[in-house]
């Protein structure tokens, strides 16, 4: 990439800002933060606002079959499209960052390669995914599940509210009857690249602007009951309880212990209950629910079967029964090496320091790469909050992610061979 | 006590069993097991089936100013009673037995001491002590509390569905306006004996059939509030964490390991809330209830110290802040040595392998130990279960429970000296 180019490609932090405080504008009413769910009338209004921001971008848009929202600026060879792009829904109070930075952030791509006079050999498609936050339906990533061919039909008779999730996409535009096959099949897509805040505290901690990210971790994530005896706290001897809560303690401990010792796992116990949670009646059942992940499916096996040895033990040493109540494993989405490494010379020469780090939470980026070689750029969140009101990005680092973004396409659009590798 | 005495005190099991099923007819509708709780329709019922009940069996009944249903038999002496009895409120979905036998077997003391032609030189007071299970207005052995001098004159102003403790005082017949000040001062009773389930499985477990009560331990009770941050799961490394269930995880294994080491504590967290609760956030809040159990006070005191040490280490490595909401510190209450001596000889001659034992739950009797010597009697709870449906003691139990409470009546009348000391 020549260095009149990097210089030319200037993001317009004004017009950013106003879009990020536009779309903001648009949310649920009676809700906490910046709510705007999916399938809700402020989802839908946001789209139609967004559509209307893609058109005024000189971008031609189209609906796709699973309710993706897609807007196309032309390339100059007969190549398969750069997809750039992320979601504008958002969990119930959440914040103006999650996901939106990644569409608005394409569109002002797209904007300044024009203004830059840039004209790329791939066509460029700026897409607003439909759905990717966990929703009612109990289906994230809705849209770039179904580009990557993994929605199920079945899927499309559930009802919330009196309203299928075949409605529901057929109201933003989709034709669900034509889900259950990828809407792209490996080729028809060059790369995918998708900006985002981290949603976590590393780059903000180390005083970092940004990351290329190398990869979504992957979950393992079981819910486990534990069964004993719900006994009088005063009249049982110690040798002669079977306290759950105690037994859930040692799982509790072990967890921290085994992701502390290992730099590439977090583990976290985020949800516990107690039966009957009473002070004076030993905890007689305790249901918790456990989590590992990391970017290394093998630690993420080991660890799993670590921790579940311990709880075996823990139980049988206090005479309590240990169930695996349900058990859901995610395999990790590395991303390809060579796209990962230009990412990060990419970012390197906005910000010195930038680093490669793994993300910790999905993203439509993990659908993606099962398509074509994807990548995602980082900027920080201060103070790590995400999913909440207070979610935030100054605006100097939202507007470094975009330039990395835009000089990320331009790298990655020289970078491919016909065949779609990285050279 | 003479071997004549002995074998003609005989307790009536049929009479005895068809007493308890009797009452166990009279409980709340809508509600599990058997339950009668103060200040219920059903309750009242019940005590106007016992009065009636303690009339037949030819004692003379009132019920004093606090609402402790009496029944006296006379003795021979001009000497203050022996007092004997328990209670026949329940918790909610609570047994047959709990209190209730304490209540029937004294009833049935006074029959068979009158069949086998015995005198006393006391009094006898049969009690049926109000409302000692905890209730809604938050009180506990309102009754025997009362009778000890512990009764606060301004909880009579706390409301359950429109009634104040004061009516429902006065509803069982009471004088709630005389409270305040002790209904009996030291020195007006001789003695209590208080016959009970065990409630716990330790003399089913070591296959003895009586317990002398040596004291009821005291608790430390307190609820504990730790503050970390609830981040996301995924993209918050370990060392950035400051998870409040890893906290409490120590917390909860340093209580466990703690009253393990010291065979005469019990420790318990009963009760633990967690906020958010979900599986992909960290442990933001987790409020829970920890309580540490022991006939003696020192013990009590330096397990709970090392118990808070512990918790605040564990707290300041993970960045949580720790609070103490609410500690509540109940004194241990030790019998006189003479009367567990004198009571353990009696359960002996009954069977050879009775054992002394201290409470684990709260009595009347601890309330009663302040007014003159006390002691109880433990029957063996099959499986340690109370408080629960399944709440049971064997027909022989039950009866030889009784016989030693007939014996140890007769032992006391006889041991005590004039000033009230034993003998």
């Amino acid at each position: 990439m020549s260095a009149e180019i990097m210089r030319a490609l200037q993001p317009d932090q004004q017009r950013l800002l106003q879009a990020i405080n536009d779309l903001a504008n648009i949310v649920e009413p009676d809700t906490p933060g910046w709510t705007r769910r999916f399938p809700s009338g402020a989802y839908l209004r946001g789209r139609e606002w967004l559509r209307t921001r893609m058109q005024n971008a000189g971008l031609s848009t189209r609906i796709d079959a699973a309710g993706n929202l897609l807007a196309e600026r032309a390339g100059s060879a007969d190549l398969p499209p750069i997809l750039i792009g992320s979601h504008t829904d958002t969990v119930l109070g959440g914040g103006r960052y999650d996901g939106i930075l990644g569409v608005l952030g394409a569109i002002e791509v797209a904007q300044c390669l024009d203004e830059a006079g840039v004209t790329l050999r791939h066509p460029l498609i700026v897409a607003d995914f439909l759905a990717e936050e966990a929703n009612d339906y109990g289906i994230s990533c809705v849209g770039s599940r179904a580009l990557a061919g993994n929605f199920k039909p079945e899927w499309l008779d559930r009802t919330l509210n009196g309203l299928t999730l075949a409605d529901a996409i057929r109201a933003v535009g989709g034709t669900p009857e034509a889900l259950g096959t990828p809407l792209a099949s490996k080729g028809a897509v060059a790369a995918c690249l998708e900006l985002h805040i981290e949603q976590g505290p590393v780059l903000d901690q180390r005083g970092k602007l940004l990351a290329a990210v190398n990869g979504i971790v992957g979950i393992q994530r079981g819910t486990l009951v534990l069964q004993g005896q719900p006994d009088h706290a005063g009249t049982t001897p110690m040798e002669l309880r079977r306290d759950a809560l105690a037994t859930a303690a040692v799982i509790i401990s072990t967890l921290e212990a085994l992701c502390r010792d290992e730099p590439q796992a977090v583990g976290t116990v985020g949800r516990l209950e107690v039966s009957p949670n009473q002070s004076n009646v030993i905890p007689g059942t305790v249901t918790l629910t456990a989590e590992i992940r990391s970017l290394d499916a093998e630690i993420l096996e080991h660890t799993w079967q670590a921790l579940w040895e311990a709880a075996t033990a823990a139980a049988q040493q206090r005479g309590v029964a240990l169930e695996l109540l349900a058990l859901t494993s995610t395999p990790p989405a590395l991303a390809e090496r060579w796209l990962v490494d230009l990412v990060h010379q990419v970012c390197r020469r906005l910000d010195d320091g930038a680093i490669v780090l793994p993300s910790g939470a999905g993203h439509d980026s993990s659908q993606l790469a099962q398509l074509a070689p994807t990548a995602m750029i980082f900027v920080p969140s201060i103070g790590g909050r995400s999913h909440c009101p207070e979610e935030a990005t100054t605006p100097e680092h939202l507007v470094l992610g975009v330039a990395a973004l835009a000089h990320a396409v331009v790298a990655v659009d020289q970078a491919l061979d016909a065949e779609g590798h990285g050279q």
